[in-house]
């Protein structure tokens, strides 16, 4: 009662400021290092929400070791940073967040001293490049701040950034050879011949622009740069590592090894020289742009047209505390620091992909302005449809109609005439299975937030769906399931289009489409076809029909599914629930599977097998650390057992998010692990985005404030809460009991009081 | 007389249609061929005056032969075409004209039927690829317009351009397999890695966009297209025939080989299915652009709606009839084509560099917007300063001024702040000495053709020629001239330096400008410096201030110069030969060094040194086949003995210009060879840029009509002419007796009648 009242005073316009301004506040409850151990592929680094430049220590990148041979541990660096390593690289402009594959890591920085290196040698042998020894005891990772001491170099090295500007601040020692490291060559999941190509014009003696264009997770991507220095170098230098050089022009009419200012090649490190006095800043400005060195140089002004390297932090710690800020809540420090540093991940990406004048690179590498929306990418579908969109249609509208815009655009510029699966940098890589990009569509349409064309946006769904030629459709369409020997992911694949189609047809529906619906609602029908209820799962058939001999529920490999086994993925029917029970074999049966996932002993093979996961990412059977599952702890709704998805819910809040390095259980997935937390740890879940409908679960916040975008403020409050008060006896919306165990959209929308009365005893 | 009459009579503007008509089809004396045999590195494809597309077939290109080795014949193929070769390899959209160096050769189709053949094959081996044999019988190379029959596949070829669309007309047989390949990896002056990257989406089943990506001549060029075919081809695919392979998107999604397509990567090779009957026509409209495939659509659809292939071939004749009318000639048929081919040669580069919407790429790779101007390319300056940017000044002012508007634009994108040397697609190669970027300007300024600023040009020179860094710049100033043990071409560049020098005193003196007139007037005498009175030669120096041992005056190499001996280079004073005459030794000595240089025996040993000039290009020790001395034929008129200057003219201009593939004796590099031509053919010759004063010498044509674009016009009327008259008795410029063998560019831009005397006996 406490927390509520702080709640409805908090929303009092006649507090005073001081109270104001302590809960304001919410950046110290952000740790971005969780994540940056094991499997989080989290970043340290600094970053303003959605920000283009996401700049970040790299301990190590490389796929390939120095002797050429493929570095199994690469995976590991998909953030560019590993948690445990010893030594760090230098800091990188760009970095995915939580992904399960990985690219980035653009224009590497790294600031030394002494005798110049220009390897950067490897971590187990100390000084064997311009790689440093760190401690975390002088770290600190904060939003928008990164701070660390390189041991090596007695250098202090600190980061801050606006949305396309990476604010580089390096505290020097006295000595006549300080060195600003500039390397091209470096890159997140890097290897032979992913540069294609690297820039560098030097403009005069603090101003630097080119370019780097990879291929590789991006096929075809370039990104611009304009950097510039708060002093003067003293002279510069680069080296082509390539054993392919460039012409140099006819017989060297420069010495273009030291101040040549017009560089290219494939393999390229610059370096440029200072002399420095005891505690000295050196500051450097770094601008982004996807669409030419004079847009980064543009960025570059507009952004940061100071050195004020405090102020520049700050106004990007405002930012956070203004985004964070739409979620107050009410939770232990611990809590807090999970809640906010999820929400922290959950506002990461997808990232602003445009320069400030509103132009960016296309799909079909043509320059185009978007016209009245910021144009995002980085968005990895197959995660984020689950929770992080429809997360972003409650608290982030705009920007999801942004994103939905972006799409859209992307739609437009493909050749394939298709809306992104994978897409990253105006490049479609395809990656994972489903066209869950009409899920995000749907989701926003049903849920009135459209600031799109919403009948183009069902057009764009329905083309994309009709592509026979694309990962199955033509058999999906012509059997009603995609047999295995002809697609390997051909269950999982299945059941998704299922799910996809349904989306389609809920916002064919609420555009009065009826043929469309009509289309899509049978489409969605054909989970059923791969469901052996011979077996009780889900299961792989063959172009004959028949289903594929060898069953095995536990593996994920051969029995055609994708980052997750039978016992995961037959319960992947969100659009319908109800049905898939009775599929199951009725109540009864369907809490035994569900029991049973739960519980379930795992044998020591499973995680032999399985790649992203760690047994923490693991409750029985059931594999929170990948997305196949996520909805799976609310389906004991759909039963008479809800109080089960309660308690599944508490122990998965309790048992898969903590706030240490080492505390996701998996990656992040580009914020959908987070964005399950924000939901879960709030109450309530959308178990099918393009539903309105969000499931009841167990709130673990103790009260939370959303200040929603259209002006209302939906109090959340929850009474008798505890650590073993995880049942929900009741839940209140502005007075009238929720039976049903679920709540809409709408209802949220409209504001007011959501009240969980909690217990230590189920029903 | 009655030639002079005709003169006049063509100026009246009461002729009839019909007269007129006759008198400006001149397309019919241009022979592309000439200069394709050997050393001329011409191309007999078609394009129009100035063309951005100048395609044309390619018989070879490859820098290194299929096994990897180095192919010393690769210079022959500057311009992708040898007349000699039996085998032409397809189409491509870009050539370097007479170059001496290359590059380009950019998207080369080629149309075949029956099984498809993705590798071109080799000459010497029959149907062993893609490649076709021909035969010159079939062969018709006009302006505009090129023909020939593929004889291995019955296909005729047609080619015919605009500015920026290449129109392709294929006539098949009737056929089931009937295919164009589209080789990106194709290029002039080819080898591995070349090729940075190439991209292409198939648009829809007639329009294909994408890019070349490359490096070498031009470190970093990127040409963009759009293509589109006259009908829709029936399928298409592709080959990646790179080892290393590009990301192909997650478990391939879709089949990349068939009828995908988003392709990407370092060696494609696409091709495009159709059925096609007897005698049926497949175009194809390919524009390039150096800003975006957008633009290149753009183009395609600005320049060529249509698919009338005989209207866009008409369209280019008549604009190239009206560019060669600025000069109508009577001569012999013989002389006609020779006259008529070399202006057409004059008027292929510098080429078109923006699209039709002036946007363009600048050499800071930013696309920038060309106010007010038509921004071009290829500045081969070294070669073209001489005699072919005076021409432009002469017959082609708004041209020549808009030349100079881009050198501009190239100094302020340059951070190096120079003026180009040698400029390409948006990159400076720096090949070969001086900057004599500062001689077009000056000779621009000084004969009044001042379309640009005239202030900020000066400067610009003045900025290149003060730049210490640049080859040798910083020892020709601190020593008055360039060591040898410093710089290999040290005597050659000082004597460039030293006439660029005059020519921005020139400039300086015309603007007003005397600190700048003195410190480069003052400059221009370095040629003294290296001039070695004890042999009568210039000579190379060392950095101790004496002469290096063993001089050889005719080798070039380890002698100071460059693409020319102490013979040819000694005569390098253009600026003031009157000095030069006194350096000799005066009249006699200076008489009898050149008779003895055009009558000389030079040893076999010379022509195995010597690159670029045959036999056929050399006359005595005299070498025309190379530019250092195209001003020498007239340093007689500084003697008593001018009537030499007339014979040596003559003789040059009969024996080093032949109307026959083999007619060149050395590369046309870029126009220059032709300029000398045409300028020499008329009775007049700059042989210092930068004055207003030309040479007289002994014109070869009967009369001519020069059509300035003040409007006057100026008659040059040649009395007595004949094969043995080659002497000049006088001139008379409207009447007036030109006393000093000169005539100025004022005199002659007012127009007028400039009457020669010939006689077969000189004085």
């Amino acid at each position: 009662m406490r927390r509520y009242l702080v709640g409805l005073l908090l929303s009092c316009p006649f507090l005073s400021a001081g109270q104001q301004a302590t809960e304001t506040q919410l950046v110290p409850y952000v740790k971005p290092i969780i994540g940056t151990q094991r499997m989080g592929h989290t970043f340290p680094g600094a970053t303003v929400p959605f920000g283009m430049v996401q700049l970040s220590p790299d301990t190590d990148t490389l796929s390939y070791d120095a002797d050429g041979h493929y570095n199994p541990d690469v995976y590991k660096y998909c953030a560019g940073y590993q948690y445990g390593d010893p030594t760090i690289v230098g800091f990188s402009h760009t970095h995915f967040s939580g992904t399960g594959h990985s690219d980035l890591g653009d224009f590497l920085l790294m600031p030394t001293v002494g005798t110049l290196r220009l390897n950067p040698g490897v971590a187990n042998v100390p000084r064997s490049g311009f790689r440093s020894a760190y401690r975390h005891a002088t770290e600190v990772a904060a939003a928008n701040y990164y701070k660390v001491k390189l041991d090596d170099y007695n250098i202090l090295a600190e980061l801050t950034t606006t949305a396309r500007v990476g604010f580089h601040q390096y505290t020097f020692p006295k000595t006549d050879s300080a060195h600003v490291i500039l390397d091209l060559m470096s890159g997140i999941y890097n290897y032979e011949d992913k540069n294609v190509w690297t820039f560098v014009r030097v403009e005069n003696d603090t101003l630097i622009t080119g370019y780097r264009q990879t291929t590789g997770w991006a096929r075809t991507r370039t990104l611009y740069f304009a950097m510039t220095f708060s002093k003067p170098f003293d002279g510069y230098g680069s080296r082509n590592f390539s054993g392919k050089q460039v012409y140099r022009g006819f017989w060297g009419k420069f010495n273009q090894d030291d101040n040549f200012p017009e560089l290219a090649g494939r393999q390229l490190r610059t370096y440029f020289n200072f002399k420095t006095e005891e505690g000295e800043q050196i500051k450097i400005k770094f601008a982004l742009s996807p669409v030419s060195t004079e847009g980064a140089l543009k960025n570059l002004r507009t952004e940061t047209p100071g050195w004020d390297f405090e102020s520049v932090k700050q106004q990007g710690q405002d930012l956070w505390n203004k985004e964070l800020g739409k979620i107050k809540i009410e939770a232990s420090r611990a809590d807090k620091e999970n809640f906010y540093t999820a929400l922290y991940h959950a506002f990461i990406s997808p990232t602003i992909y445009m320069d400030a004048d509103s132009r960016y690179k296309g799909l079909d590498q043509n320059i185009h302005t978007a016209d009245g929306f910021t144009n995002y990418t980085t968005f990895s579908l197959w995660d984020t449809y689950r929770a992080l969109h429809p997360l972003f249609n409650l608290v982030q509208p705009s920007r999801n109609s942004d994103m939905i815009r972006s799409m859209l655009a992307h739609y437009d510029q493909s050749t394939l005439h298709m809306l992104p699966i994978w897409s990253n940098s105006a490049n479609e890589n395809w990656c994972m299975t489903g066209y869950h990009a009409v899920s995000v569509l749907a989701d926003a349409v049903v849920k009135d937030n459209t600031g799109f064309d919403a009948q183009k946006a069902l057009d764009a769904c329905v083309t994309t769906a009709r592509n026979r030629r694309y990962d199955g459709i033509g058999l999906y369409l012509d059997k009603g399931y995609i047999p295995v020997d002809r697609n390997r992911t051909g269950v999982s694949t299945t059941l998704e289009y299922a799910y996809d189609d349904w989306a389609i047809a809920q916002m064919a529906r609420k555009l009065n489409r009826t043929d469309i619906y009509d289309e899509f609602i049978k489409r969605s029908l054909s989970y059923r076809h791969v469901f052996d209820s011979t077996v009780g799962f889900m299961r792989a058939r063959l172009s004959d029909g028949s289903f594929k001999p060898g069953f095995d529920a536990l593996t994920t490999s051969g029995q055609g599914f994708i980052e997750g086994n039978a016992w995961n993925y037959s319960l992947f029917v969100p659009q319908d629930p109800a049905a898939l029970k009775e599929l199951i074999g009725g109540e009864q049966k369907f809490v035994r599977y569900l029991d049973t996932l739960f519980t379930m002993h795992l044998p020591d093979a499973f995680f032999a097998e399985t790649e992203d996961i760690t047994r923490d990412g693991i409750i029985g059977g059931y594999v929170h650390g990948n997305e196949p599952a996520h909805h799976v702890a609310y389906l004991y709704n759909w039963t008479r057992q809800s109080w089960k998805t309660q308690e599944r819910v508490r122990m998965i809040l309790k048992h898969q998010y903590r706030n240490s390095p080492d505390g996701l259980g998996g990656n992040d997935d580009a914020g959908q692990m987070s964005a399950w937390y924000i939901f879960s740890s709030l109450g309530f879940y959308p178990v099918a985005p393009g539903s309105p409908v969000y499931q009841l679960g167990s709130p673990s916040v103790k009260a939370a404030t959303l200040q929603l975008e259209n002006g209302n403020t939906l109090f959340i409050d929850v009474r008798n809460q505890g650590e073993r008060n995880v049942y929900v006896q009741k839940v209140l919306l502005n007075g009238r009991e929720l039976k049903q165990g679920s709540v809409t959209h709408d209802e949220l929308m409209k504001g007011g009081k959501l009240v969980f009365h909690m217990s230590a005893r189920h029903p």
